[in-house]
């Protein structure tokens, strides 16, 4: 028995992200704790950055038509004063308040200082080297947009506003459900034959927490669809559903049409290699990513659509990949018809081919830094090319 | 008073960088707990992968010899069997183990079933869709090297290893001590004239924990320099230390000056731009990165001296950049001399600079997307000009 179809990688993956809505759940968290998370409301500044008129310079603080005709052999003379008025200046150092009266601050280095005399080297122009009130941020701006990632500098802005809680939007928690009755748990010792430490399910976890999501990772579901079904079903309260394992077209495979009788099974083969036996569904509106149960498929079918899917629901933006470009230093060759994920390990700007025999082959993506991807209608690269490496996160 | 000196900014890093070693401490942790943590032992396989002949493929399990001339008009007959003896071959999934005495499979599509009888249409090689012991590791192969950063799916790996714990080394501890008397504590209200909240000290622990570090965050520290030092002295079993602020050449600016006295200052005033009031040190081995009080210009000698120096600390591997091509919609300009870090906004591949009146404006990053980076020799850069932007993370 074959697949009966092979659809298009990208058309796979937009039939599956419009499939479901980014999550609405929000909480209120100290900015403190809001790195990386996705706001989820119009950050509108309530008060004036700066709240007060101050220096942007160490100097001393003048009122600049005093200062008319002040030049390098021409000193204007002022008295130090703790109080400003007509003929006199005050010291003001960087960031502190502009006293009354005064409109600009000439700098140190224009100065000459004897008891308390100021001698002024430089005419300078009203509000020169003086900070506006609301000059950074203006109360009322909507600083930060519903839908940002936050980074650091951004939560210091919000610090800077005097901002303790935000709303942001939830993590997406993902339920992982690795299957097959040859899995068994890591820890087991002396494996029998046939036996495999299970890997994806751990591996999928980690990529999920990586991304900024919650990871439920279930144990090992074996290969009954009875079973396969009651895992999903005691997890339906989960944002997105990735289950591993299970989704070729033997005997033993089960876990695409489980998802059919739950919910709909939108794509089952997929233009992606290694990954072909992926499938997309939606049960009760939540997205369910099938990966295959080889590792190396599993992988790809994880990062070309397990990861597209969680940045859409968790309303988490597109960033660029990590690129590197290099030399291949052999032929790499596409499978016809499919977005050919290329296994490739970089030395001094060479990118060379791994040898693999197959998807099953997980140390070579451990040996390897990234993908050279090879689009459908592209026969291979050659050897002496320069390539772009998707680095493998 | 001016800096007595200004290095080149890249000549100052190297100094910085050549002045500590990385940290040489190790600790022992499930596998589970080890993203992005660096491995501190070389990593060899204690089995091979897979530890048994497997199939790699659906199908049936023959002696290759038997199916000799085979083909499509002209079928071999074998009888399904449980044991494997001449005449017969045995159903096997991919991934279970080869029957003894067999040494292909053929795949599914290639035979067709009847009762007891397979039909097999094919005629295969020995070794034909069959795993081979240690195919994916050897048994003795050095898997993962010391100093690895590891990803989830090398953490699949040490898993189907049956690896439990690895030694990796620990996460660098990075004290942050931020400094200035006009600094008040996030959460006081009404702030007075004068008075502004800590932000760069919160920033940067922010940071130290994406990068991979311990942050601890002290609180602020006045302008006084027997404050200071004794802030950084009950803070040396640190790995690395931080301060904000004071580490220009005004009256309150004492931090250079401390940490002279309690170690080196290497460096005084770099040719970046903002950030030319960053200071270099070492006590006791560590590394002490000066930042400058004034937001941007702190973020950028964080950016530019404290990531590079917290890499070499914990023995990170480097990374590229996250970077975006896009084209100026206005012309920037850079400061002779210095390399400078000028913020832009992406808006469909435009890059945007933004307008601010200095360092002192930290919104201007959080309105960013990045830095333009203009280089020492390079007046900057004109409107419509391609330009790689450094992505802030």
């Amino acid at each position: 028995m074959m697949f009966k179809e092979r659809i298009n990688a990208q058309k796979a993956k937009e039939l599956f992200l419009h499939s479901f809505q980014p999550i609405s759940k929000i909480e209120t968290l100290p900015i403190e704790e809001c790195d990386g998370r996705i706001i989820a409301e119009n950050i509108i500044a309530s008060i004036d950055v700066p709240h007060y008129r101050r220096a942007a310079m160490d100097g001393f603080a003048v009122m600049a038509s005093e200062t008319l005709g002040a030049g390098t052999g021409s000193p204007v003379m002022l008295r130090l004063a703790n109080i400003m008025e007509k003929g006199t200046c005050m010291r003001v150092h960087t960031g502190s308040p502009m006293p009354e009266k005064s409109d600009a601050v000439v700098m140190m280095e224009d100065t000459v200082l004897s008891g308390d005399k100021v001698e002024i080297f430089a005419q300078i122009h009203p509000f020169k080297n003086v900070g506006a009130i609301g000059e950074d941020i203006q109360k009322g701006e909507i600083i930060l947009n519903r839908g940002r990632l936050l980074r650091p500098c951004d939560i210091a802005v919000l610090a800077s506003l005097g901002i303790g809680n935000i709303k942001v939007f939830k993590r997406p928690l993902v339920v992982i459900i690795p299957t097959g009755e040859e899995l068994v748990p890591r820890g087991k010792k002396n494996l029998a034959d046939g036996e495999v430490y299970e890997t994806n399910g751990l591996m999928s976890a980690m990529y999920i927490r990586k991304w900024g999501g919650i990871p439920r990772l279930l144990e090992i579901v074996t290969d009954s669809p009875d079973k396969i079904k009651e895992a999903i079903i005691s997890n339906l309260d989960a944002d997105m559903i990735l289950t591993s394992g299970g989704t070729s077209v033997g005997k033993r495979d089960f876990v695409p049409a489980v998802v059919g009788s739950l919910g709909k099974l939108l794509v089952h083969g997929v233009g992606i290699s290694p990954g072909k036996p992926t499938a997309l569904g939606n049960i009760n509106g939540k997205p369910v990513l099938c990966m295959p149960g080889y590792p190396v498929a599993g992988i790809v079918a994880l990062f070309f659509y397990g990861k597209a899917a969680f940045r859409r629901l968790g309303h988490v933006p597109d960033e660029p990949e990590r690129i590197v470009r290099a030399v291949l230093s052999g032929k790499i060759t596409g499978r016809t018809g499919y977005k050919t994920f290329a296994r490739v390990k970089i030395d001094n700007g060479i990118a060379i081919p791994l040898a693999t025999t197959g998807a099953g082959i997980l140390s070579s993506v451990s040996k390897a830094d990234g993908f050279v991807i090879i689009p459908e209608n592209i026969e291979g690269r050659n050897a002496g090319e320069e390539v772009e490496v998707v680095l493998i996160e």
